[in-house]
């Protein structure tokens, strides 16, 4: 079996900040992705040939000074969609969402951050754009969780335990009317069994490098839906899942140390068995490491 | 007011990292400290005329490679005793407080980490060493939080507002240990009202510049303590606070704005708001930023 520092270390598994063969992309100066030099090539050969103001100067992936978000964004889809259309890279792109990712930027008028375009999903991990999610844990006062198996003919994780509920954060949605969505649409939990009980508890961070070895910066929204009984039920709504078990904190623990757990969703439980007092500096010898690895700085702008 | 944000950077207001005229201290060539050069030149003139397991190697504070703790303890305590006794550095060293602190170094043995040497807590300062605590929240299902003010005689933070239980964890005592003892020399709480509603939730980590400049990175071991009615009362102890007070959470928040609160205590309360989805990404625009800030890696060795 392996420790709960190796299970974390199998998601938080990169940082990119230390991989010189990236090249920055850029919005007004300021970094938010990591481009492979391959990819870096690819978009050359397209830019060759189709206006755009995505540009490339000095090996750095930006934008022309004057585009707004609408022009960034509607040049990005054209770029992506040719990538698609012409096979260049059948994954990530094959596994194509038609759903929109808010990329941030610096901010203007003195805000922190701002959304410096919309992107499709699958097409983040070629530049290391940073993804956001949200991650809810469901339990019982008994300390039992709600862990749902995904789906056997799922294209990422097939047959693997994952969180209670989760998804990514589509372009304009707030992360709570995200989660609350997804907790109808994957679990078919009404709206009046999520309200009541679900609580946001903080946030995760971490560099993933996917099995294609594609760079994920991620930040995931975490919720705790503490639910008074097992009279409300979660059941696999859009074939996300193919079932939903009511699993004791041992049981769990020997699922994720067995790597029978999808990756990142091992963070969201250790997160939530340190914020209940499960586990502790007392009983885990790398508390203060794990701790540490769950909040990664992504030095990446964020909301 | 200040915002939540500009309350957390006042306490999270330092990265000794970046500042290049700190040299380092370190144990088997791996870096625990960061120390101002005006101490160095002070070590150096005791180091000339005083033998010791203390060296300065290439303007690093370090060890003779075939010390251990004990040889190393036993030449730190003769060095900061004679600091202390000779007046060098009244801030820190007039607040003695004959109570030594854990000193990490690089593991032995397969370990993460080891206790390189202990050393008398007031002194750490002086050599930018991480502190470990102990932070507990005590609470009421209604929410109000439990608020001592510090002593008007204290000497750092005098007539501040404090977290309900805090203390500093001395050398030996595991951290669970250290906040059930505090809790009953501090507030008047016996062992059987903690431990049945205690939880460890986590740790908060930062680097703190104090007033007077010296640098002190700091981990704190967070707790809470769920009390389930007004019935168990928290009341001065030992001197170190005046009175106690149930606070509702708007109150606990125009306080922290306002400056009333020990630094550090801040960050532990937006943790706990946070943890308990009073402080969300939908309430507070900054809210990523500091969560981040409240888990900044310090890169030095912990327990």
């Amino acid at each position: 079996m392996a420790s709960l520092l190796d299970v974390v270390r199998q998601c938080q598994n990169d940082n990119p900040w230390e991989d010189k063969s990236l090249r920055a992309f850029c919005v007004d100066g300021v970094q938010i992705g990591f481009v492979p030099e391959h990819v870096l090539s690819v978009i050359e050969a397209y830019l060759a040939k189709e206006p755009s103001v995505v540009v490339i100067e000095k090996d750095v992936l930006t934008f022309r000074p004057d585009a707004d978000a609408a022009q960034r964004s509607r040049d990005m889809a054209r770029l992506v969609e040719w990538m698609r259309d012409t096979k260049k890279f059948p994954d990530p792109l094959d596994g194509w969402r038609n759903e929109r990712y808010n990329i941030y930027g610096p901010g203007t008028d003195g805000a922190r951050s701002s959304v410096a375009f919309t992107l499709e999903r699958a097409a983040c991990g070629l530049f290391g754009l940073t993804t956001f999610g949200v991650h809810l844990t469901a339990y019982l006062p008994d300390g039992r969780i709600w862990v749902p198996r995904r789906s056997r003919t799922k294209q990422t994780w097939p047959g693997y335990y994952d969180n209670s509920v989760a998804g990514g954060i589509t372009a304009g949605d707030p992360p709570m009317e995200s989660i609350v969505r997804e907790c109808q649409e994957e679990a078919g939990l009404q709206e009046e069994h999520v309200r009541p009980y679900i609580k946001q508890t903080g946030l995760i961070t971490y560099f993933y490098k996917t099995t294609g070895g594609w760079r994920q910066p991620e930040m995931q929204y975490i919720y705790d839906l503490a639910l008074p009984s097992d009279a409300i039920q979660l059941a696999p709504g859009d074939g996300e899942a193919e079932s939903f078990d009511l699993l004791d904190i041992p049981t769990v623990l020997d699922l994720m140390r067995a790597g029978k757990f999808k990756a990142n969703c091992t963070l969201v439980l250790i997160d939530f068995l340190m914020r209940h007092g499960w586990l502790t500096a007392e009983n885990e010898k790398d508390y203060t490491e794990i701790v540490s690895l769950l909040h990664t700085p992504l030095r990446l702008p964020t909301p």
